[in-house]
């Protein structure tokens, strides 16, 4: 096959990434194609390639060997793109409705070409607008419960579980996040990016050895505890959406990891879009983390009692235990998550986009309070709902 | 080089592991060599070369394709032998003094070629004939603190560690222990093996919805826990010993795994060596067990003082929750192996050996409750001195 001749890396020009969907056969012999590189040229080119007769297009995404943050580069893994195409093929096993169809990869060009989802929004930039997707709790959380349970060593064979895991060591981007999710916010280091407003609510948790002690578990938990193929950074920018469906992207980051962290990251940025909103219209975001968790529990017990590969399925308790630590650890992971979005290195266009600078400040205090109080008080929730009132209370938690 | 032309596995005759020593110059030109085969035949062949004109020897350890357990056979990867290797390799990284030296090793043959400790004994014969061992907790102390840290995420690089994380998954080996130690036992399985005289005590265990709760969070543990680069089968049949020396043999099972597992199934054979000896004679097993832990604390904490690669190291209360979960984890791992040692597939001969019927059955009944007594209290317990008071008081518990 013709496209076997290009094993060496090198990054695509929009006329080759026509070429290159001409030679798949992706469209109709002789149709009119446009193509536009639409990536933000931070860690990926992307380009979509539109048949101008019919409407319909295909994205190519291609890794590039380095990352753009803030003005550096530093070099990444191309092998990122191999990640991402199995982990999309993977899910797409157990929940082709939610992730875009894979049509071809190659792992020398560090390229995937997938379905163009352009009829569909960013989460995150609708969220913004003001948008509500009512049925996004819905499908992340059947999203997240499927492809969880399935590659976990309740719902696969456990010894093939070993070797999917063995083929999803990902420790580049795993260290991102152990730098930008787990330890930099944490400590004066210099990816850190905050407004000097808030340099006193930063030293405090620099200088909170309890809440240290707490990130440095829920740390080692990302560190060492194997339990399913998660997407590893689920927060809205990572979801195409529309009122009617959702679709999930972008898992680059995916690894062996805990079972509480993509429920997390996508609790933690509702919860940042909502302190972006002003209190009449916070109602649906509180809304979409309970419904989250509800259908994510619902759906998991439901796979749990029919399809559970493990001898002590049936043990009472055993299934509350689990969700009981998943729970627990999400809203742990969402503290870390809200906090490092706030000062950290990756901010959310939720909290930069706040135009008012006295708002702005504002909602970033609200946010620092909040992750704190996510991480310390995991412990003695007993419910989703609480969230709504730790959200509610964190502005008047003492600073320590 | 001559070795590489047998790279298709067969198993070895004793003159082709004296050829095999010859190619290797692993003896002087022309020494007088002499062979024997003293594997059990059960896993592996080990030939025992020595030179007749100066009593030094080698060992040649090569993995058969395949397990014979009670007159059974299954198919068993020969990849197990490079495992094998590479763990002694890893670990005389660490602890030289405590593992035998390799010379050699060829992945397609299974071979490992290293050091004859044939002046040494294994410790659970020595220890079945009433020896003690005065330097044993000391050195597997050390072997188990260095081997751990050095291979966690504290005491490794993290992205390193994932890496050698990877070459170390073990799926079939792992299945062993997680059929054999974790689920079979507890159980009414084919594979276990008791006098009819425990069916009452052994039916207590089946039909105990505590104990099963409690065995398959440390399954669980066992399954997604990647801590360190554990042995994965430290008992006392593992080690060579004499009075001033120590060497922890056979590591086919290593993988990344919970940092409590290889001290739980040592105090576990230790306990088990405790139970087959009359009371005014366990004194020493008691304070191996204490020694053990107390070394394994020390070394462990003077090492993440000194030689801690994570951000958090200094975080007040760190090491403690670490040590602490280390702790209550050894000691529920140590219930399941004493229990399955007890009625499983594979017994001990401290066990077994009771020529006594009736002492037979009072000690392994003895060793049915502690076991439950270690899974079940291993919470509760402060101090790894109370183990002392549980063994004493195990055979008092109710049956539920």
């Amino acid at each position: 096959m013709a496209v076997s001749k290009q094993s060496v890396y090198e990054p695509l020009t929009e006329s080759a990434a026509i070429a290159l969907a001409v030679r798949l056969r992706l469209f109709p012999e002789g149709a009119p194609l446009v193509c536009r590189e639409i990536g933000d040229g931070n860690l990926n080119l992307v380009f979509h390639i539109v048949n101008q007769q019919t409407g319909k297009g295909i994205i190519i995404k291609q890794a590039l060997p380095y990352a753009k943050v803030v003005g550096e580069s530093w070099p990444l893994t191309l092998k990122r793109a191999a990640i991402e195409s199995n982990a999309l093929r993977t899910f797409a096993s157990y929940v082709p409705e939610y992730v875009p169809k894979v049509y071809y990869s190659d792992e020398s060009l560090a390229i995937t070409v997938m379905e163009d989802l352009s009829h569909l929004q960013i989460a995150r930039k609708g969220l913004i607008e003001g948008k509500t997707y009512p049925l996004l709790s819905q499908h992340i959380g059947e999203y997240v419960a499927k492809t969880l349970f399935y590659t976990s060593d309740f719902g696969m064979n456990q010894q093939e579980k070993k070797q999917l895991a063995q083929s999803f060591v990902n420790p580049e981007l795993c260290k991102i996040t152990e730098d930008l999710v787990f330890t930099d916010p944490f400590f004066d280091h210099e990816t850190n990016n905050f407004e000097d407003e808030l340099r006193e609510d930063v030293k405090e948790l620099w200088n909170n050895d309890e809440l240290h002690l707490e990130v440095a578990k829920l740390k080692r938990k990302f560190l060492t505890e194997g339990d399913a193929l998660i997407h590893g950074d689920l927060h809205t920018g990572s979801i195409f959406a529309s009122d009617e469906e959702t679709k999930v992207i972008d898992p680059e980051f995916a690894f062996y990891g805990p079972f509480g962290f993509d429920l997390g990251q996508f609790f933690a940025n509702l919860l940042l879009n909502a302190l972006s909103r002003p209190e009449q219209e916070q109602e649906p975001l509180f809304a979409h983390v309970e419904k989250t968790w509800e259908v994510f529990a619902n759906v998991f017990s439901d796979l749990w009692e029919q399809h559970n590969v493990e001898p002590y399925a049936k043990t009472p308790r055993l299934l509350q235990d689990v969700l009981h630590s998943t729970f627990v650890d999400a809203i742990g992971f969402a503290g870390c998550e809200v906090i490092r979005r706030t000062i950290g290195l990756a901010h959310v266009a939720d909290l930069d986009g706040i135009e008012d600078k006295e708002e702005r400040i504002r909602a970033k205090r609200h946010a620092l309070r909040l992750g704190r109080s996510l991480i310390l008080q995991r412990n003695s929730l007993n419910d989703i709902q609480e969230i709504r009132s730790l959200f509610l209370q964190a502005p008047l938690a003492p600073t320590n």
